[in-house]
């Protein structure tokens, strides 16, 4: 009976550690949405005190990834997990990692919003702004996904990724008729033109996390599947 | 006795499993040079077919990945490593999503040397030979600092990082001249632009292998430390 009782007790207290670095990862998740708005905001303010704050936050996801990485590996260490409690901590390590590249997106945009456009190139900006908050809604949501470990939504998410690339070639476009009409322009879109590639990177690492959200819920790791295969797993798990 | 057997059996079968998951990476590591080496060949000798057989080995690259990780997931489930063996584990896992992601810059390349060039851009993609050289060379070196898991060797590549960056800053002063000078030119120079700073973030992905050797030799997660932090930890383990 005792030993049923302390199993008992092992097993809430590693229940209670799993939830807890879930919990976690979520919080880190939100700061770095929340960063990303801002960036985004920044960007098309041309506000810099807000950039720089930006800039300096960057710090705290980074040291969320740290510490939410060593508890990974404390919780493999001690509690010896496996099945499905090993498979949500390797995607809890692999998720970080995405965001903590966000993160740095936010940050790299930040820095953007820091370089000094004149007035007359302010519209460069201006048509990132949209193409910014599409990155920042693809966000919130596979967070949202991720919480829920919602399989469908996942599925959901990942093809609209596409939606995402077909803005970003729109853009690209856009930026280079400038850069023919006015070659002074050069520099500063270029500028606008990298902080657009980053933000076309954020889908990409949105389309990551769907594919762990994939791996925790299917025990399926459909990374480089061929277009075939793929398209076969998202019909088959898709009502 | 035999208990003592049993164990020593056990650990001989589980170092076996190790050195096996530690060969695979090596082998990925060979495969990913190789790719990178042919890509900046395909490049310079605009060679389409090399170029068609570096994006079709990138599947073999993303499979070597998927199947390594499956690896160490069951290293972790069956063996329940701690300690040392449990990091080697960890850094695997982060190691080959690094070099899968340089497998990719390999294709993103090879693609840039299918695009059409007139005779008269070629000169574009020429200035980034040397650059990609300094790339392959690096990736070489980190890998043999990885095999070795060889702390000073990985801090000495660490910090020549700093080169390849300003390396970079001069082709992307070179490559701006041309869109000034000839804005026809636009298109083509924007290809190799995006090129130029894919090859870039090799470095950095080798700098990230060079942290995983740290946290591997020292137990130390050196990841996003404050500069006077980091060149703390760079100094003390130098000789």
């Amino acid at each position: 009976m005792d030993t049923l009782n302390l199993n008992k007790h092992i097993s809430a207290q590693f229940n209670a550690e799993l939830e807890h670095i879930r919990t976690q990862v979520m919080i880190m998740g939100g700061l770095v949405e929340q960063q990303l708005t801002d960036a985004i905001t920044a960007l098309h303010n041309m506000d810099s005190e807000l950039a720089r704050r930006v800039i300096a936050d960057d710090q705290k996801v980074n040291r969320m990834e740290v510490e939410i990485d060593e508890h990974c590996v404390k919780i493999i260490a001690k509690r010896q997990p496996t099945a499905s409690d090993l498979r949500l901590v390797m995607a809890i390590t692999k998720t970080i990692s995405e965001l903590e590249r966000i993160g740095d997106v936010a940050e790299k945009i930040s820095r953007t919003a820091l370089e000094k456009f004149s007035q007359q190139h302010q519209p460069l900006l201006i048509s990132l702004e949209s193409f910014g908050q599409h990155s920042v809604e693809m966000l919130h949501e596979v967070l949202d996904a991720f919480a829920r470990m919602d399989l469908e939504a996942a599925i959901e998410i990942y093809q609209a990724d596409k939606k995402l690339d077909q803005e970003y070639e729109g853009i690209i476009r856009q930026l280079m008729t400038y850069m023919m009409e006015d070659p002074r322009t050069i520099p500063n879109v270029l500028t606008a033109l990298f902080c657009a590639r980053s933000i076309e990177r954020i889908g990409d690492r949105c389309q990551n996390i769907c594919e762990i959200i994939f791996y925790f819920v299917k025990g399926q790791d459909v990374r480089h599947l061929d277009g075939d295969k793929l398209d076969q797993f998202l019909t088959n798990n898709t009502n």
